[in-house]
């Protein structure tokens, strides 16, 4: 669990307390599901421990295994099958992050060298295959047809995302719309079913799927578009990943989109330019400098907060409690991020 | 279904007129299984309908399905699952060769261009990741945990097996053990839980699994290693991939494996060149004479043989009929197209 987890960014508010019992009480989880991520390691050969490893153990925020834990505990679920579900969740995340790295020639991931810059991106491809597959054995594992459904579902709606994002790559045509569908498949959905298989794992809770669902994706969106500035206006250090990758890749992120739609002709040259042949001397500044001047930062920032407040909401009428506490804590986190 | 299957290599055989009319009744559900394959695609945006149909339509052999759905005959399956259960199936194998050309720099695949070289390795990547979510998906909703579970193990040997071959590239060192495991798990699994499909379907027939599972690991063995000589010594149009490719990627298939084994000092100072340096002109034709020399090629073909015989043995206790002749008929094939 990352430091800021820990000290939630609302430390004002009347919650704190048992929020911080809630991350207490997830914490102990989230070491099974470490634990459970190693173990799923442990006998392979070649080069799979340690390319998995090297991803896995440098940590993350491990923020969609903690919506897992956190939608078992509210649905009132007493068994170990979430410990796997969380596992696999993070397990189909990784993957994808293997695979994004040779997609988008990242450099950086998680503060460490990229895999693919250190086993090759051939390794990274096939380890990433591995895991995907494991992931699926771990959900096969707790024999919960529902988180089956829900989770197969959302790893054709990545791949689309990844694709839908691949297609729209230097089209500076790109609308709003699709960047924000390109970030619901992409991120919305993993958080969206994460958020479900607390729900998926407990027939009684089952009615609750609806909101969770919809909590997951509202969070997935604040999660992503946070990114997305933090691309911009981040630091490497915070952000653990290269500033500027979005750029240098063409990738059609809200700010850009944004800042194009609201830029004067002599402006959208200047895109078309960096898009075209690349990013030269004083181009970055010059981007960074006009996406002040149309406020696009601001607005997507704005945008994540709004995403991640409605997160919150969709909460409300859900049982209360520590579950509910530290999804709601993992939602303001999303966007506080920027602050 | 191919036209060699629907003409068998073995027309002498007693049992050549039941065959045919097996492969008749597989011909319609591999009419279903091609339909089911498209209608997973439909609806789907971008290059995910381009990428996929470009390798899905071009055919291919679809060994694979055609065993899930001879072993739900041979079990005596009734239902419609089995139609899905084949398709995932494909649509596995299918993830597979589009991640394998990216991985292998492969240029022609089922006789077409590779689909990397048309839309790049991102969308073959990425798309790639699409057929696999998408396989498990269909899985899903056949509601069989056991067929899940048999899928899902075999999805992470076959990643392991593609890590396995890249960790052992260009490593003269390789040996046979290391080099049939890798045909095993990369290319046996799947067809030993293709083969296990129908008794997972159909609950009486669950103990035909153990020799069902042994019919397609050796089925496997003996279709890998005709295709590791058939790089050697098919032709391209036969393959409909180029030939040469193995040596090319320093692939430590079994004819490598004997003919090094068996050289001399200075032969093996030939292998080495080639692996360190490349293919330079002449090197092709003196290494396909070491391998005549040491009687390799042949060697890998009667191993091949002989996998292939114990496939069919492995099917001697199960029930007689259009299923087990179906996959007796598969496993003659695949050794077969050798001769």
């Amino acid at each position: 669990m990352s430091a800021s987890l820990d000290s939630p960014p609302r430390a004002a508010s009347p919650r704190a307390l048992s929020a911080k019992s809630a991350a207490a009480l997830l914490k102990e989880d989230m070491r099974r599901v470490d634990d459970r991520l190693l173990a799923a390691l442990e006998g392979k050969r070649d080069l799979i421990p340690e390319v998995a490893r090297h991803l896995i153990a440098s940590g993350g925020k491990r923020l969609r295994p903690m919506v897992a834990l956190a939608s078992a505990r509210l649905c009132g679920y007493q068994g170990d099958a979430h410990i796997d579900l969380a596992a696999a969740v993070e397990m189909m995340h990784s993957a994808t992050l293997l695979h994004d790295d040779v997609v988008d020639e990242g450099a950086l991931r998680r503060g460490r060298q990229a895999a693919r810059l250190i086993w090759g991106n051939k390794a990274s491809i096939l380890v990433g295959d591995f895991l995907l597959g494991k992931a699926f054995d771990l959900m096969v594992g707790t024999q919960s047809l529902h988180a089956l459904r829900i989770l197969s579902a959302a790893a054709c709606r990545i791949a689309e995302g990844e694709v839908m994002q691949l297609a729209c790559q230097r089209r500076l045509e790109t609308d709003e719309a699709a960047c924000l569908e390109i970030a619901a498949a992409k991120t919305g959905a993993l958080f969206a079913a994460a958020a479900q298989t607390g729900s998926a794992l407990v027939k009684s809770a089952r009615a609750h799927g609806a909101r969770l669902e919809t909590y997951g994706h509202q969070l997935g969106m604040a999660f992503q578009l946070s990114d997305d500035v933090l691309d911009y206006a981040g630091g490497s250090k915070k952000m653990g990943k290269a500033l500027g990758n979005d750029l240098r890749e063409g990738k059609m992120t809200l700010p850009v989109v944004l800042t194009y739609a609201r830029g004067s002709e002599k402006e959208r040259r200047f895109w078309q330019e960096i898009f075209a042949n690349g990013l030269k001397k004083g181009f970055w500044d010059e981007a960074r400098a006009l996406m002040e001047r149309h406020g696009a930062l601001d607005e997507t920032r704005d945008r994540a907060k709004r995403f991640s407040q409605k997160a919150v909401k969709a909460l409300a009428t859900l049982p209360q409690g520590a579950g509910r506490d530290s999804l709601e804590e993992i939602a303001l986190f999303s966007a506080a991020r920027l602050h």
